[in-house]
């Protein structure tokens, strides 16, 4: 996919100085007023300032080659967008506003030239996208690709959307359509040259958009009473919020907002419903709103639809229900890297 | 080193829930009432407090195998101590206060029983004694050990130490004996069989100490012009102060406080000296300080010596000078991993 480097290339890109100092380069470009950042990349460390009022938001995030993406078929500019834009999935979860990141990088050294320079191209208009400035990382030596992006955001003191507020009676919704980005995956598996990233499909796999501008909204709002990004499935990601809340919930089948198929394409319902409650990468919001404030969510938000799937309930089991009311327990099947089951 | 694990670690290690789990668990026992952390582990992010008249301080460091640990030589116990305890460094380098971290932890299934255990107990450790909370963390499955650290602290408004403020004449200090800990890492290169890391270099090497007691005292007493921690090596580090602070330095060469070896030794001076100038890990403080403030630094702290090793120049380059007065330029050799050399 990335062209081979040239000699050139390969001589300019050593050195952990040079490699830093083009990254903190490509950052600089990225400086935004409101950031916070009082000293950034140069130093020992970033010393950064919150807005009065409001509350540090802080999480970390692998993205290793072979786990979460694969060299030769991944794009770099897709590679360096993505390292950042589900880092920041975690803090739209929190209803909060992204301020900086850390990045820390390992390459091999045939990869600090061009294939660099594409990533940091993404990890850059990402970085514009999402209002979030590069405020320090390290780098080094490495046979396989390693990056891990630590997000630093805020939200307003105390309202931070947990994962544990969710009570019998609540609603659940969730955002856009679940399973897209798991079927760029298996397109792009399947595709031999050059790859047309605006498949939508592949383009939501590629080029993720965490779901900030709608987190915010309901922060301000106040509609949610728990909350988390889907970065894993459904069936592996509504079992952990529903723990945190000691709390169980139904899914109603034929509401959840699956992929949607032409109908030539011959995909059984079956395989949608696999690809809804089992793929992995949509970092789509999963929220529970209390029963009083149900009517006040809109239908969709910017274009994204917002759908009611299910009931939080007392009894402490994930259940799925379909239109004739027969019920089945939730088969906790989504990606786990331990279980290397997807 | 580390034990063969038995079948029932091997299956009680499995997953990924799991992993997060015991991690998590091993976190809570260190929890302390003045971190800052409103929520930690087991949510989308943390949600962290900066102290009022406070900054954050953010760092971030690899701790990556076959490139800063080797797995059949260090112990696991050390691996988890030292991935806190040299970013904690940065935070020392800054005069700050530690308050929590973030842990991304990348393991082979076969290491998530004994080994995970060691791992975790001598970051527990760490995190005690260094009063640092384990804020969140990421974890994923991987053949090579990778461990990625995030820290976070707070240092007084505009009051962090930053690498740019040395002057002329500013006189340089560092704390400690340098060279050890590279001394201490070729003693266990050599070593077969148990290790005694009770032998002074080889703790030093497996379980540095970050000065952050001498850090804040030294912003307590606003004695300093500039610092950072001398994670590379003298002769690497140096350069990166002089380059920020634009200024160069003067080295003089018989006040360097090298490693002490007893006479029937017979390590020359020379190696003695390159030991100094670049072995890493010493996590040693080097700091610049206006001549009228020189007499208020003791000549140690804590036990820890404080030696005047040269003085800031207005020629932007680093020069060592001998006892009889003789100048060569101080070869820039230090650790780097794309460059390889050590």
């Amino acid at each position: 996919m990335t062209p081979p480097e040239t000699p050139r290339e390969r001589r300019v890109g050593n050195g952990e100085a040079n490699l830093l100092r083009r990254i903190a380069e490509s950052a600089a470009k990225g400086n935004f007023g409101k950031s916070g950042l009082v000293v950034g990349m140069g130093d020992d460390a970033a010393v950064w300032r919150t807005s009065p009022g409001h509350d540090g938001i802080l999480s970390c995030d692998w993205f290793l080659e072979g786990t979460h993406f694969l060299r030769d078929r991944h794009p770099a500019d897709s590679i360096g967008w993505k390292c950042l834009a589900r880092a920041l999935s975690d803090v739209a979860a929190m209803g909060g506003v992204p301020r900086c990141f850390l990045l820390s990088l390992a390459l091999p050294s045939s990869h600090t030239g061009r294939w660099l320079n594409e990533f940091l191209h993404g990890l850059r208009r990402a970085s514009y996208k999402f209002k979030c400035v590069l405020a320090g990382g390290d780098t080094s030596r490495n046979r396989q690709i390693l990056i891990s992006v630590t997000v630093v955001g805020e939200a307003r003191k105390s309202r931070a959307f947990l994962r544990s507020g969710a009570r019998p009676g609540h609603a659940l919704f969730t955002s856009g359509r679940l399973g897209e980005a798991e079927m760029g995956l298996r397109l792009l598996q399947k595709l031999r040259g050059r790859i047309n990233s605006s498949d939508p499909p592949l383009h939501k796999h590629l080029y993720p958009e965490p779901r900030l501008d709608l987190g915010q909204w309901l922060a301000e709002k106040r509609l949610v009473s728990a909350m988390m990004d889907l970065s894993d499935g459904l069936s592996t990601d509504l079992p952990r919020l529903c723990a945190a809340s000691g709390v169980g919930a139904h899914i109603y089948l034929e509401k959840l907002p699956a992929v949607q198929f032409p109908r030539w394409k011959r995909v059984t319902d079956e395989q949608i419903l696999e690809l809804a409650l089992r793929g992995g990468d949509d970092y789509e919001l999963l929220f529970a709103v209390p029963r009083q404030k149900v009517r006040r969510v809109p239908r969709s938000f910017q274009g994204i639809p917002l759908t009611l799937i299910g009931e939080i309930t007392e009894a402490r089991k994930c259940v799925l229900v379909d239109r004739h009311g027969t019920e089945r327990a939730l088969p906790n099947r989504g990606w786990d890297p331990f279980r290397g089951a997807k």
